[in-house]
């Protein structure tokens, strides 16, 4: 049986005579992309291939050879000798499991929150010592709790002064029978669409569960600023707010300890990652200020609190964290980016976008780091789109399509029935739809004889699937005008932070993309649709939900909280309304995929040419 | 006129000719005491006489005088000449205004809760500070209190960036407007029977109300023990008697800042000494362990909480502490004790006694503090008896009778037409009726041919007085009996800490007699009954309620906490019940004074000659 060699793991697996190369790199487990089915149409499964031993290719591969001799389609190969391959990142679906991310490595695991097993003295009449100074003493610890401290006499003589004591620094958080059962901190990125939470065993340092659903707090509008309109009408509003937002994170903790087989009650510390209105209003301080120039917000730096205080339902002494804020309008998202990114430690120049209702560029060039947010909108996220929804079961996350006939393939997450589109596949349908023509650089759906072409409502829409039920998943004239504020708002502020730190396009070395579906996003689609610049696929690197790993990271290591207050205080934030041609540098960034069209030579290649964008 | 020189005040005053000494002393302001109306029968207004310049002395001066020939009754005096006298601290009302109490003086005044005048900087686009920042460095602080932090950048807007900042320690507790408006403190003596809060000023350092009332805990048993049998039975029920007494003490200062005409949200440190199971129970702590051996209590160190934490109603962000405790059964009140005594700073060999529903005995010789509580009931307080009452309006405070008809004089508290008795009250009646043959040395009440003498449902009582209603106020054989038991305890905890401590009664060079009613207690009563060892008057020093002195202290200097800190490490408790010989000793100190009546020389010859003790 022929040997496929694959790249850059330096797996070796054998394989049967005439097999498809896709097939056998997903049963390697390899996590290939396709959307397409095999077909040779989405143009994702992209290889490289070192020797011979497959199948002459095929005239799907036409475009994809054209870029390079030794790029080849998985889908299109067939086995028939030894062969050595490498699968490219830009090939791989990348929503791996987050805490093989390596930056937890460099700070170590040193959780703030740790047991420790320990056998106390009883008490005797020549030893009168107080419950308490017996635990702190034999724990060289400097407080307890005060709750825990309430029921310490019942627990330690039900315990019989053996026990594993929780801890968070110096102060005692509970104390519990010694059976090696597990303990939690919980991540959380409170983003203004979506918060994801992640369960993580706090003794081994493992993910066990992720959970996301939207913000609760949406009800009350898309974005930041409907939000603090809403809390500064005054009553209990502010409360209303805050109150919405940690039953989503209640519900969230729940559903992952109930999928953990654990109880809230065993989580014992919560770091929350969040842009500064949400960290606000997650603690229930006042937003009032933060709206109108000089956009000052409460506070910065990063608090520490008991997470009973602010209605969390999770063990009775456990301890919340907020990441420092940079600014009003650059938050701990940005910094848990950053770190989680590592280049504020590099020399070399680089950009991080932080995909989301709120888009946030960062510019870091020799000791300058420069911060920005702007107002995307929630339509990146997939929300207030006509058949926009979350990334979950039933959503199609991502298109290719038939630029011959305008078929469209799809891939859902779960494989489930289409029920609606969710992020990165809005992103990859725009960019295809460009590519086969059905949008113009305006962003116009063109007059196209195709039944995929419909009029809803007097809305000019694209047909991407139908369900089962019979229901049109489309994208609308609408959702496109949307779509296009939001991606000029993410470009737009990309530009002019270079050219405030007076860096230029090509002394750039990485991308960084983050955000809660930053992972998700094709790249080639989001320079397609001039969301981000155009640049060589190598220099992006996708680093997934970088607030929420963040989070993570400040749970399993003491210093990654420390280096979060330093770097908090280190970048500037820019305030791009104040920077002169910012109205009409947003205008240009608007068109697909820019007005300028120089800066995207790439792209207007693979448009002109009806062929998606490979490295 | 002839004048008339007060010592030690060293105080001149004119006198018309013929008038009444009593009368005019009372009118330059001297607090000297008078029970029968200046019929020279309750020989308390004992003057000493350096000259001539006032009438013979009549028959009832008689027994002063064979004490020493300068004696005199104020009341049996008339000025006819110049004349200098000194009115003794035996002869005076003590019940001074506490804040006069010198030993605040030494410790200097330095509150850890303090406010500060502070212009901020408002903030613009070159200093985009967070509003928490910004406070934090005008002030030189290290945290905001959370609750405040969430409302600052409404306050801070609204005062204009010009405030006053109410700090505790390194924390900011509010802000508010330049006002010059005052904030208070609240010292409580949480006891178990009653409880007393002193609010004051920490402006200035004034106490500017002072209200008691009975422990709402009062409910679930007398004592302490009864207490704690109640809280562990289970359920609600510890929260229930934390409830109790965090009622009673919210109920005392909204009456106290109804009376200065402030709010209790003006209120931002409180500070609590009681007994171990009253400090536990207000910090809702599980007391089980403390009731039994090794009676360990749940903690021995100050605590430093949230007062809205335990549910009191004072400003929001307000800091509650707690006074240091010694063991099990001795507290955080005998450290206030101590320290308001000075004792622990004297080379002397001296006793403090506590006079409570738990008496508590401290002995100071050399390096060596030893201390005991002894279980003495609520009679001591008044509470328990037939017709006991707490010193309030219409309790009869003072007693003397009249050892030839069994007249009875006596004061009630705002000379109100009598409703009860209180304890000062009791150990007076008590005393007289052992002088007047009214009571046995076994403490029965004697066949006397007298109307004072009835019978109430089969027991026998002495009649005190009958008010206006035609309501008897007694003292009845089942009082008499609550009260051996109780003054056999405090007498026994002093006898055996001298016989631990090695240490002579003669040795002994001060008493200090405390408690909440410390004050009032007449000493020489004291000794007659046997409650207090026999001891030349001029040894005895009364501090009146150490407890809420010491907790209004620590509110006036944090050094006071310090020291509370200390001392409360440095002081040995002892178990009483575990001395062998308790037991007999017990019961020997039920008689009047004691069955050793040669511990008591004085007190007998006294009974002998049906006249009070005099120095």
């Amino acid at each position: 049986m022929p040997l496929v060699t694959i790249q850059p793991e330096g797996v070796r697996v054998q394989a049967s005579y005439g097999s498809n190369l896709l097939t056998v790199l997903k049963e390697a487990g390899v996590n290939i992309e396709s959307v397409c089915g095999g077909r040779g149409v989405c143009k994702k499964c992209v290889v490289e291939v070192f020797s011979s031993g497959l199948t002459e290719p095929t005239s799907m591969e036409a475009e994809v050879r054209s870029m390079s001799k030794s790029f080849r389609l998985a889908c299109q190969a067939r086995i028939i000798g030894d062969v050595v391959i490498k699968v490219p990142q830009s090939s791989r679906q990348t929503r791996g499991k987050i805490l093989e991310w390596g930056r937890v490595k460099d700070f170590g695991f040193y959780p703030a929150t740790r047991s420790v097993n320990v056998k106390i003295y009883a008490p005797s009449l020549t030893d009168q010592r107080s419950d308490a100074e017996r635990l702190l003493q034999a724990l060289n610890a400097k407080s307890i709790d005060g709750l825990l401290l309430k029921k310490l006499p019942g627990k330690l003589r039900e315990l019989k002064w053996d026990l594993e004591a929780i801890l968070h620094d110096g102060e005692i958080l509970d104390v519990r029978p010694r059976r090696d059962q597990d303990f939690y901190g919980v991540a959380v990125d409170v983003g203004t669409t979506t918060v994801v939470a992640y369960l993580i065993s706090l003794k081994t340092g493992r993910i066990v569960s992720v959970k996301s659903d939207y913000n609760g707090q949406i009800a009350y509008g898309d974005d930041v600023i409907s939000r603090i309109t809403y809390a500064v009408k005054g009553g209990k509003n502010l409360e209303e707010l805050q109150g919405k937002v940690v039953a989503t994170i209640n519900k969230l903790i729940q559903d992952a300890a109930d999928e953990a087989k654990c109880s809230p009650f065993d989580v014992y510390e919560l770091s929350f990652a969040g842009n500064t209105v949400m960290t606000s209003l997650l603690y229930g301080a006042e937003v009032s200020a933060i709206a109108s120039a000089p956009y000052v917000p409460p506070f910065r730096s990063s608090l520490r609190f008991k997470a009973r205080e602010i209605g969390l339902r999770v063990n009775d002494s456990a301890i919340g964290y907020t990441f420092p804020l940079i600014s009003g309008y650059v938050g701990g998202d940005v910094v848990a980016d950053i770190l989680v990114s590592g280049m504020h430690e590099q020399d070399e120049k680089s950009l991080l976008i932080d995909l989301g209702t709120n888009g946030e560029v960062v510019l870091k060039a020799g000791d300058l780091m420069l911060a920005s947010s702007t107002a995307a909108g929630p339509a990146v996220e997939g929300a207030g789109l006509s058949n926009g929804m979350r990334g979950m079961n039933g959503a199609i996350e991502s298109v290719s399509i038939n630029v011959e006939n305008f078929d469209v393939y799809y891939k859902t997450i779960g494989d489930a029935d289409p029920r609606g589109i969710c992020g990165s596949g809005v992103v990859d349908a725009i960019a295809w739809m460009l590519i086969a023509g059905v949008l113009d650089q305006k962003g116009r759906i063109a007059d196209i004889n195709t039944p995929r072409i419909v009029n809803i409502d007097g809305d000019k829409a694209f047909v991407l699937a139908v369900n089962r039920e019979g229901r049109r998943i489309c994208i609308t004239q609408t959702d496109i005008r949307r779509f296009q504020l939001a991606k000029a708002a993410i470009f737009t502020a990309c530009l002019l932070l270079l050219r405030i730190g007076g860096v230029s396009l090509s002394e750039i070395s990485k991308v960084y993309i983050a955000g809660a579906f930053g992972n998700y996003i094709d790249p080639r689609s989001a320079m397609i649709v001039g969301m981000i610049p155009e640049l060589p696929l190598s220099k992006i690197v996708q680093i997934g939900n970088g607030s929420g790993q963040g989070a993570a990271m400040s749970l399993l290591s003491r210093k990654v909280k420390e280096e979060a207050e330093i770097l908090a205080r280190k970048v500037r934030a820019i305030d791009l309304n104040t920077i002169n041609g910012f109205q009409s540098e947003f205008i240009d960034a608007t068109q697909f995929p820019h007005k300028k069209t120089d800066m995207f030579p790439r792209v207007m290649k693979a448009i002109a040419m009806k062929a998606p964008l490979l490295d």
